[in-house]
């Protein structure tokens, strides 16, 4: 069974959307079938003509092919959509799909406010439909080994927890030069409250609940625009306690110069630490206070290996799987627990993914941060 | 336009037949329309239901494929056919979907012997149909950036070769204990004369051609079958001398113990040297004799990236890209030049891949450092 | 002209005097004459005849030490004394050294409070006295390089500092089970108000003012006493503001297990960026926004390299030097100090080593770090 | 008790003189007492001056000061005298030393040929005294720690070594341009009957056996001299047999553009693997064929860094170690040797240096390589 997919957004100079598609299509479970793809319908047909779809099956707006898509056949109809639009465009789009019958992919963050995250999750509850939300970075083996390792005790108690989320490609005014992914995001409107916490510190702290299987209970935050003329933050440093007392750090900045996607994230527990780089992420290194530190590796076939990497590994170890193979991963997972749903089939709960709930927590991370950045570093709770 | 591909070979339990799927798919450029996967009719079937294909076009043997579907009309008969079974099997179906019209795609080493090769060039050039034969490493972006390098001068003339391919998987008799990638591949009948210098060493071999534009003329070859029992050589070193008077050396393993798929090159020229390792494929580390070590990156857009890098480049830096996404570079740039031929275009240069010439050179190499292998090292020419 | 050394504190069991002694013969510049190695005249004993002192020059007490020892000849005693103690005496010895017309090396932290430190400061400038506090991380080559890339305008005006120490030494409560340098590290009477932060901490902060030229002018803590039991801190993070309005993080931790000795410093320009870590010292790792990053390295002769590294080196590149080396360029340029002084020369700015106003600085950090951990993480100025 | 030493050569402009008088001094355990600095009485003058040597025992020749030297009180003369000239002087003074009782220290390659090293193994023989070639490189903890898990069969029966050692100094004629180093070593008068073989090779060799804890039976050399004009080989690659039957390979190159000092092993056997550079010599890595990787680190306390490097160590994991450090391991274990043997008691096994054999071997292969490499790679006896 191959599923059908529905896109909003992703038109041609979109960067997320041919990852989407790229994602869907890797693992040969997921067609793309009907799509939005901009605002501008000359640009929502031409990406439609390259990606192949059915020019009748090519829409100018979101809103008109969730109406037509839902009066279609059952077997012709997509079975999910993917909503790859800025921020300010997902909970609109969502949530129509949702009402409309179709699960649901969303790019993060999940939307503009926590009440309108409230609001999603509640429609997902209520509609029992399917809702993916693309922290991507959780789809790599090795994380998802870490994930295993910390909640089955294997470093023991989580005393610290450091992520940290570096880029550099804002460290001047580039959404003033044409920049249009630049654009969109410095652009409160379109972006939200956050500008940097928004874009990739909610991937640091997705990635820090979902690794460490605890959630930050309160945080000081300290936030900089630091580009002369940027309204929303382009650097923060956030001082994070989680729910068992543990603390850390959470660092994100996109004026970082020269970084180019240094996401990174180390726990260190009571018998052991994990510690995990997104640009070589087919390595876990596992720190020990009596021994030498080793190194886990995607693709291998030892018991240290674990059960959840291997799940999410195409190819034997040293051949690198890299961003997309992760992104991958939570589009084929998602495919499966659509069909397990459609055949009445129990969901494997480690063929896992992000969903409606992270992305509350999200939201309410986001308001966090931005209230205590704002009010002198107080703490907040999340 | 959507190319449609048939495949020999691949069924499940195969390594490599999957690889080749995931690689023609990526770039959504290709589409699997009919296979004979195994001489197994009922794994050929399974194979192909699980991949979607239409089940009247699911064949028990490669020739009735070939045969059957050369019939069917233009509009809907594969464009090209890959060719992904054991070595053994190459010639046989390669030659068969030449004549039969057929582009084709084939894994290495290209067939069983130099003979069989020069044919298989021979029919190429007569029926003009594309071929291509997948050493896939020279698909990443920092190989092609590599080559760009040596090719414009930019590290002078090459002075030294340093190529090596250590793995460790062959490094106890798992031949003898079900293990099906091993078993052919250790059996002279199915995998021909040489083992590791066939399934790793070949790779290198095209690797250090390929980034350094120019053919080795000589070799001497120090030939092992390390482990107990074994017919064919799982360890080997290579001296070599290339046509300009460049030395160079080749080292290849199965029996390095704990080594995964260390695939790495260095050539050192008069002006500079460059430095690259599969496992961390999106580095390229470039030596100067009077400046600091840079680090070229895929995904960067400076100068030092050069064209051909960007042109095999998905996702900004920092988002590693890897194996299957390498593995992708050689179908895309396969299927772009089926299109540019079959539109009268000219074909992009720089959107290459190995084909029927490297194949004989393949061969040509490892004829030689077998009978090297066997005379105490004498040099032979290549 | 060879200096003489006396030493109080360093005793068998020590873990900083055997460096301090290596540190200061390694470029035969110093050799040790006299010693109160310890409060038990038997250890204190058999630690100088190890290391061949005279026997008459083996003192019960650093009082009797400097007492006897100012008594001598001018080309008898010593020409400074390093105080090689646990932090509570460490005020006592300099104090009364500098006050008998010595140099004095410290070892860090300076004292126990500001107060202390203040009165240091007043007496090193009353007597005219040369002082060196041994934030020995300031030594290495590729530091000293860092910080004048910064002070240089390299990497531009300094946005963010990241600077990060982290241990796993005391992940458990050692400092019960005989480890003696536990032991007075984790007793307020003998540590002082902190304990990762005043062991460790201080070198970091030390070092993130060193190189980045500027001062932290506020920051905010969260401190943790993570083992249970212990007194002091062992786990913090700290917000910090420079003067100039940059942000930056320090972290310090000895919970962390399996980290060694994990100092690393990134300082973000708006032009460029360096990274640096401990660990492996003879690299400089350097972004830049428009070109690929470049790895600066100790020993090399570039133009790159400047000026003040190459004064700091002893062997050529890919040679590694290490801790001792960086610790003794710090004895050797106070020796070239006092040398200067002595012969009436300008001593030169480049051979430079961390003195008292460092020290005043670290002791103005730990008040501010622990007040504002006590009080919720509130800012604090430095 | 502090043993004295006499240097031959080493005087200013020299490269490995400095590091010899550093490398004594570091543990506090070696004085300088003597020394005929340079061929050149004045520079022998200043170099003794600067290192506070008594000018009364500052030499013009080498002759005179073993003659002098032998004559004074025991209490008085060195211990032991090292030789730190260029090849072609090693063997005179060397074997002068010898005949006049003091134990020696010896750069290498040992001498001029394998008929020079049997002559000097034969008078360490019959004099008695000690002897120590200073392959420095066996000084490192980690080298020491592989060579342990080597002979105590913990990866099992060795199947392959893998040496290297690159560098890029000599890829220009810097021999023609005032650079001394280079002058001699590019003149067959002065270092013998090779280039980088000698200089650089016969350390990797000698690292290979020490390890291994084997010897190369026989080798197939392919040697170069790149650079034009050059009369001694400045690259070279060796095929290696062990005596019990495992293959090897060596390789060593002078004009490798940028290589700085990159020497690294790794040896394969039938259980587990290591691995280690000397650019960063505090960890080895050690691979298995079923778990993971793991980092064995200096300086550490586990069960895992074994007995002998820990002997070797100085300070606590994490506080690198380097060249010097290494260095220095020889001497003191060469001084600790001296002592047990003036006191009659047994020299300890672990504190041990290389010594007269080693050097016999190095001129044994540098023959065999020169041989092989004139004789079209033919194979030769070691």
């Amino acid at each position: 069974m191959k599923l059908r997919m529905g896109m909003i957004g992703g038109g041609e100079g979109s960067l997320i959307g041919p990852v989407h598609r790229m994602a869907a299509r890797l693992d040969g479970m997921t067609g793309l079938v009907c799509g939005a793809f901009s605002s501008d319908p000359v640009v929502s047909a031409a990406t439609g003509a390259a990606e192949g779809t059915d020019s009748s099956r090519i829409y100018d707006t979101w809103q008109e092919m969730i109406t037509r898509e839902r009066s279609l056949p059952e077997d012709i109809r997509p079975h999910f959509i993917s909503v790859v639009t800025p921020n300010y465009l997902h909970y609109g789009p969502a949530k129509m799909a949702l009402e409309a019958g179709f699960h649901v992919v969303c790019d993060k963050p999940l939307c503009m406010s926590v009440a309108e995250a409230v609001d999603l999750h509640e429609t997902v509850e209520r509609t029992g439909r399917l809702f993916c939300l693309t922290h991507n970075y959780t789809g790599y083996p090795m994380v998802k080994r870490a994930r295993e390792m910390v909640l089955g005790g294997e470093i023991g108690i989580v005393r610290k927890v450091a992520v940290e989320y570096f880029q550099g490609w804002l460290s001047s005014p580039v959404e003033t030069t044409g920049n249009r992914q630049a654009e969109w995001r410095s652009d409160p409107r379109k972006a939200g409250i956050a500008g940097a916490m928004a874009d990739i510190g909610t991937h640091a702290f997705n990635l820090s609940e979902y690794v460490s299987g605890m959630e930050v209970a309160e945080l000081s935050a300290d936030l900089g625009s630091v580009v002369p003329g940027r309204l929303l933050d382009d650097d923060g440093s956030v001082l994070l306690h989680f729910e068992n007392g543990a603390r850390g750090t959470l660092l994100a900045s996109q004026i970082a110069i020269g970084e180019e996607n240094n996401l990174s994230l180390r726990i260190y527990g009571d018998k052991g630490s994990i510690s995990w780089r997104q640009m070589e992420p087919n390595s876990l290194t596992v720190l020990w206070p009596d021994r030498p530190a080793q190194l886990y590796r995607t693709g291998t076939a030892f018991t240290e290996t674990g059960v959840a990497a291997p799940m999410h590994t195409r190819i034997p170890a040293g051949h690198p799987e890299g961003f997309i193979e992760a992104f991958a991963n939570l589009y084929s997972n998602f495919a499966r627990h659509i069909i397990a749903l459609s055949e009445g089939r129990e969901r494997e709960p480690l063929a896992d993914y992000p969903g409606i709930y992270e992305g509350v927590r999200g939201m309410k991370f986001l308001e966090a941060v931005v209230a205590s950045g704002k009010n002198n570093s107080t703490k907040r709770a999340v």
